[in-house]
């Protein structure tokens, strides 16, 4: 059964008692576990994390919808697919301690699957697939409300730091324009290089950038030109 | 406003009355129309298919971890995905009618827009988003109680037609085996060739199959041999 201490952590942390505990463990349990342990006749966590997945598309589709009432689908796309994908949901899992209770064989102990992130991934959809069939949908908004949201609000996921994108959406409001961005030169040392970068709109040039490869200076240029019309 | 002859027959065939007719309105609402009657200040399905997109995600998922409690998750993940594609929700579009109330851009019209697949599967996740905002997931339930629950359990989207992938499942149950598919020859004029495969495990021929192609033919020798094991 599932460790006591981790009962009283979620109870602690998160207000979260689950009603039948078998499920809260079945999401804990990789198929290592089970297969290394036959005789007692386990269930890993796959199903779980199977509904999970679908538990969290919707959580998150349904915060950013009501959230951003103005964001076209587009942009509701990207910043869904921003969080709901690996380095996210492994995040969360680590924050809220699930990697130290969750069973594995003892073969994918000793590989590193604790750490592995798709394992902690599939671990966080599983927890809150096994959350939701204990407690229904309610009880996965009020935990996302205390480890995913605050983020979104933060705009940890935020894909507004395509400035290139955010410039050319900008500018093109009023019709076809052309946007050019030039290459100046290169200087520093090999190991930090640093590259200067014009962005020119219809031919005047906009705003200047700076960065250690050419994306990331033509990046910071568009953002500069974003800013000088945005001011004006 | 959307047709008064689609609000009574959403009402007749599904038991559905939205609260809020602005929102159904809106699934309904192609950005091709929006663009054309710019005056008019519309908004388009775009975001309500986003939501409707997780919405029935959930639904189906739901569906299926509870309706086969003993299905392992990979084989929950291939029925979810026979569902949950254009070719299936497009098709329920259609059966609802809804295909024939989309509001389309007179362009989009003339390119045939209205018997695109995609742009069904969209209106079937626009309506589904609609549904959920105005009422709640239970209504979204109820309704695919009536248009997708029923052909899962007929087994529509069954992926047990893959007789190669169980005859192995089946098979290797008891250890390592090597299955082989052996063609033995094909017959039949050009416009109608017809393969027969025999299927060997670990050696003995267990079933024989016809197709009309190589692949097809293996899978009707894997389904014979599959009918003879599980029939001993």
């Amino acid at each position: 059964m599932v460790a006591s201490e981790f009962v009283s952590e979620l109870r602690q942390r998160y207000g979260i008692e689950f009603n039948n505990l078998a499920v809260l463990d079945e999401a804990f349990t990789h198929s290592s576990y089970v297969n290394e342990h036959r005789e007692l006749g386990l269930s890993d966590n796959e199903r779980l994390e199977f509904l999970g997945d679908a538990v969290m598309e919707l959580t998150v589709s349904d915060y950013l919808y009501k959230k951003y009432p103005d964001l076209p689908e587009g942009k509701l796309t990207r910043m869904r697919a921003a969080i709901v994908q690996t380095k996210s949901f492994s995040s969360f899992s680590k924050e809220a301690h699930f990697d130290q209770y969750i069973k594995l064989g003892k073969g994918e102990e000793n590989a590193g699957a604790r750490k592995r992130l798709t394992l902690l991934e599939d671990l966080f959809e599983a927890f809150n697939g096994a959350l939701y069939l204990d407690q229904g949908r309610g009880a996965v908004i009020k935990f996302a409300e205390q480890v995913i949201f605050p983020k979104i609000d933060a705009g940890e996921f935020s894909t507004d730091t395509d400035h290139k994108t955010a410039l050319q959406e900008f500018v093109q409001q009023s019709g076809e324009v052309t946007i050019n961005y030039r290459l100046l030169g290169e200087d520093g040392p090999a190991h930090a290089r640093e590259f200067h970068v014009d962005v020119e709109v219809d031919g005047k040039v906009l705003g200047h950038g700076l960065g250690t490869n050419k994306k990331a200076a033509e990046q910071a240029a568009a953002k500069a030109a974003l800013a000088q019309l945005e001011s004006k």
